[in-house]
């Protein structure tokens, strides 16, 4: 998503060219490009698929749309096979309309977890929990910190449910760090994404995510922890901003390759 | 500020009228019609004011900048015992330009406080630490939660310090209904101030607080905690809406009073 005004052949090249050897992907120009078209363009360039993104969205109270977003994360989880990745991102759902009961919108995750875990399981793919910024409680994600998630994640075995950390949701949060060295001692830390804070905010909160560097957060900071904590899988730096967008988007993945030297690879 | 399209004499006339006892005020319409001549107008109205905003932006690390923080929480505090409020509410401040560091920036506003909460309470004012949304923290208050403000505030007597609870910031956090136990226990709620959550956020996100009714936020269930925590004080109402700002303010009051009964008053 930080390229996505790259083609998904335009993307795999650029990041072979880098030495990127990884690619997280979003399951929407996966769709369009083909799923099994697009996990064969992927392993002949020799990259690992990080995670897909995303499943989620288990809030619904109606029977029926309950049905219809069940029956898209068992896609999404089967996507996530065929693409070879073993980890489907999870973007719980907000608030049903008209709806004031956050902590039953996520109890009804948890429930949802449960029929969806397994299957993930039987296909070789971990579910990992997102917590999102508080800012997106009411219309996107109910689970607004990592202890929320992993109080959800903990629920089930640590091989089929467990966390992502992404520093733009909870760099804020002083009782993050010890939350992420909980996820790491019980090997739940399923992906680390990275992206910066920088404000003003634009309209609708979507799209404001900062260049590694640009912003408030002490992403080498948060590596540190992370590793601490005992991760050793990818890092993947997602970025939501219309401007860099607006930008050559081979250009905007050399400038990140710059700042995630810069600003997130260790010193020494 | 929830009609502050209305002038002093307007909003003070339009609270008797519509049988609201009591007025929180912002320093800047103060200041500009005259503290004293605010006061005298507000008690001749036989109006309570129920807190003074603002105070705070106590984070800053240049020695000069600091001292003249110092000084303006100073004067705030003079002006909310020339207008006879016991509280002063506190806007902690963001991060300095270039800071990444949150602790230090919490720590900072600490030592602040042991300078300035002595001296409003030499003249009868509490300070209230106000918590604002996660969304604030890098630029506007780095006090995030219920519990990081009640941490900073035990560590002066709760006749000093106290905290905000506000439903627009805090509705999100699943740990802050224990955090206002907490604070009622210890008499530490120096203010109660309601808005609703309604999305999208406007850019920017300062304006775009909800009428009572219109959001998310189950204001009731707030209220209900609120004076379960014993809690016996004013319920301000405080909405930064442009769309609100932009109609007639008397019909937005009226409007705000019909609201809070329905949504926030106990239906028994």
């Amino acid at each position: 998503m930080t390229v996505k005004q790259l083609t998904l052949p335009e993307l795999t090249e650029a990041c072979v060219r880098l030495g990127i050897g990884g690619v997280g992907l979003w399951r929407e120009p996966v769709q369009a490009y083909g799923v099994d078209a697009a996990a064969r363009l992927v392993r002949a360039a020799g990259l690992t698929v990080t995670s897909l993104c995303r499943g989620g969205f288990l809030t619904a109270v109606d029977a029926a749309e309950r049905a219809r977003a069940l029956a898209d994360n068992h896609a999404a989880i089967d996507e996530a096979a065929t693409l070879g990745t073993d980890t489907l991102i999870l973007v719980s759902g907000g608030l049903p309309a008209g709806s004031r009961d956050l902590a039953a919108a996520r109890e009804r995750i948890a429930d949802a977890l449960t029929v969806l875990a397994p299957y993930a399981a039987g296909r070789g793919v971990r579910l990992a929990i997102e917590p999102l910024h508080p800012m997106y409680a009411s219309d996107r994600c109910v689970v607004s910190t990592l202890t929320q998630a992993l109080d959800l994640a903990e629920r089930f075995p640590s091989s089929q449910v467990g966390v992502v950390v992404d520093t733009y949701h909870i760099w804020w949060d002083d009782t993050a760090p010890s939350a992420v060295t909980r996820a790491g001692a019980t090997d739940r830390i399923h992906a680390f994404q990275l992206a910066d804070w920088t404000t003003p905010l634009p309209a609708g909160v979507l799209n404001g995510r900062g260049q590694i560097g640009d912003g408030a957060i002490d992403l080498r900071a948060w590596r540190d922890l992370v590793d601490a904590a005992g991760y050793g899988g990818a890092i993947e730096v997602e970025l939501f901003n219309d401007g860099l967008w607006a930008r050559d988007g081979v250009e905007v993945l050399r400038e990140t390759a710059i700042r995630f030297v810069e600003h997130v690879v260790p010193k020494k």
